[in-house]
């Protein structure tokens, strides 16, 4: 066997030399460096018997062909935040190639599956605030009519920003078309939280995706002198916002897995001398239950009209967006499992709180699983974002043992 | 007797014509609207034996010379906030002018003492952000050095938008010239608070100024992903912050007169998918009595520890400004007590949140006190703060009869 997880490392640190500053990764999806990260991924193709190409999505797919066309899919995202880190997307595409190489090598270029590899096109979302895009066209869940107007910072546009990179923004549902014997998907990716680390595990079985309620809560009150008015005439919205902001946390302390955050909260006229006349905040909300999601929801509105009450307020709720949870495909979740014990001995199992490409691939109809390996002190989206090379070296390997028990599920479920 | 409070409200109404427009009152200090205002006042006086001049500071002061130098000062402020109100500082001045008038008929031009108003330059500070100007002035506590840069929105500099009206900034404390034989000091204003009209009474004696502590207090926890770390692992800057927008309430409440405001609150990163790693927030804590004052700010400095302590964060305290408490002159506040009684039959006493120049003079060593006239709604700052007509009336009459109680008081100290 030719797989070589040390090899997975090392091409991750040659990519983040490539394609990061002193602020850390640039590999924004559009953007000429996230562009050069692919054409960089791509030459690391050479001499593998595989066939490559971009869909009508920008989603990068490498087909190693096998005896059967029911297809193993396995990926990433090569594209990271603004000053992101090494291995948020690009492990689960780098760890993908050295599997793929390993199919490769093992059965001589005609393993008894067909394999893919996937780097999704603008998993993050982080020029426009569209993320899941190219994933989401995969899975036929695009939203073009209110994405193709989305403009960054500097006014230019989503529909002529992909147009750049070759794709036509209303043709890009037709990359659908790869969903054609697509038979389970697999992702590696580090957790992007403190749980692994806490228990001191490298790995983990990821049960699904959670859930997101994700709302604007504003408050309204009256604006008042901070001098001249006393404290038992005033209707103050941040107290309002101040008590949902607390009582959140039982909220979600309620439930395991459950979190509730208060991400953004802005006063007006926010100025030293004024009581506040209106607060903004906004909830996120997530949980892998819907039925424990929904109850949370509920149970925050009743709050926030309750302290809206008590504070001589009025509270509006405007929803920013929402997802259900998606669960993992219980057979896959089984062979993570395995996959996990006899990489490292124990195989804890957590609900992912990010979304993933493989929430959207889920929803579409494809069986799902996601592995996490530990990340130093629950740290993404940041330079210092970072994984211990032994536990990216067995994540790389206990991804492989997936594969491999994957692709013999395929096969078996293909003699049913 | 020739007072005529109805002319005070027909005065103040032609201002207000003159120099609004739909959003209210724009005689922003220094700029050509004040202006205006102020050569539309200096019409008023035509006819009266008076004398009318700008001090180095560019306050305004009319005297009526009496057979005694001792002087009787009374004033208020012409500038306003933009979309300001018809009566805030304007109230002071025209009530003083109809007083005046009276003086100058009731002893055919040579009263007992000498009769003073002024109109106090930019005692907002709405254009630099430097309130009680032309008053810190006059009592020698006008800070130069660090004023006279000072910009306003479109760049433009303190020193030189004062040079436009004739003032070098670094003459103004030449102003404190007119405080020679200054015996006492007399300022009507609205209360631009809710208490008197939830008392339904018109008029209150103001016992002196508040104390101001104002406080920069932020908040050092973890930015965290909102969906991957749960809710035990965070370290969440708001919510220690949301702690102490509750705890300063009981912390004012144990005072009765005491007053404590979060008035404005930032969240770092601020947005919807991150748990709040900093939060900006600042506290404005007022009382009449120095040491409950400082007693306020110590529990609040306790309390935001205890709550950083809780919540895994660290907590910094920077002093943003603050004045000590300034009471008026017993004496004053006695013959106000009558003249209110007289008046309006029953006068009840408040302090003040809002700074007013009174405390400028106050602090100078002259005896000051001050009457509040009942605000509608408590609002100012606005265009719809508003009196009652009959108010407005009421309260010019009863300065009057302080102004005549002083005038005596005045001339029986100079006997003693």
């Amino acid at each position: 066997m030719a797989l070589d997880p040390k090899r997975t490392v090392r091409e991750l640190r040659e990519l983040q030399e490539l394609t990061s500053d002193s602020n850390g990764a640039q590999r924004v999806a559009w953007t000429d460096m996230w562009l050069r990260a692919r054409d960089w991924f791509r030459a690391k193709l050479e001499g593998l018997p595989v066939e490559q190409h971009y869909d009508a999505a920008g989603n990068n797919w490498v087909t190693l062909q096998g005896q059967s066309p029911k297809a193993l899919l396995m990926g990433g995202h090569l594209d990271s935040v603004p000053n992101g880190g090494w291995l948020d997307g690009s492990l689960g595409v780098m760890a993908s190639l050295e599997v793929l190489r390993r199919f490769a090598e093992e059965f001589e270029g005609r393993p008894p599956v067909t394999v893919r590899l996937v780097d999704w096109a603008d998993e993050e979302g982080a020029r426009f605030g569209r993320s899941l895009f190219g994933s989401s066209a995969f899975a036929g869940t695009q939203t073009i009519d209110s994405d193709r107007a989305r403009k960054d910072r500097d006014g230019a546009e989503l529909q002529d920003a992909v147009r750049r990179c070759g794709i036509e923004i209303d043709r890009i549902g037709e990359a659908a078309a790869e969903r054609k014997n697509a038979a389970a998907y697999l992702e590696l990716h580090i957790e992007q939280g403190p749980v692994l680390e806490r228990m001191g595990l490298p790995l983990a079985v990821v049960l699904g995706t959670k859930g997101v309620e994700r709302h604007a809560v504003t408050f309204f009150g009256q604006e008042a002198h901070s001098g001249s008015t006393p404290m038992g005439a005033r209707r103050d919205a941040l107290a309002a916002a101040a008590k949902l902001a607390l009582e959140i946390r039982p909220i979600a302390g309620r439930r395991p897995d459950a979190v509730c955050t208060m991400g953004s909260v802005k006063t007006y006229p926010g100025i030293v001398t004024a009581v506040v006349g209106r607060c903004e905040t906004t909830l996120d909300q997530r949980d892998l239950n819907p039925e424990v999601l929904a109850a949370m929801h509920r149970e925050a509105v009743a709050a926030s009209e309750r302290f809206a009450k008590e504070e001589g307020c009025t509270v509006e709720w405007s929803r920013i967006w929402n997802i259900e949870p998606v669960p993992f495909d219980s057979e896959l979740i089984q062979l993570c499992r395995e996959a996990i014990t006899e990489t490292a001995g124990e195989a804890p199992e957590l609900p992912s709180g990010p979304l993933h490409d493989a929430a959207e691939v889920s929803r579409s109809g494809i069986p799902a699983v996601m592995m996490f390996v530990q990340s130093l002190g629950g740290i993404s989206h940041n330079k210092i974002e970072d994984t211990r090379e032994e536990y990216i070296e067995m994540s790389v390997t206990a991804l492989d043992r997936l594969a491999a028990k994957t692709a013999n599920w395929i096969q078996g479920r293909g003699k049913n």
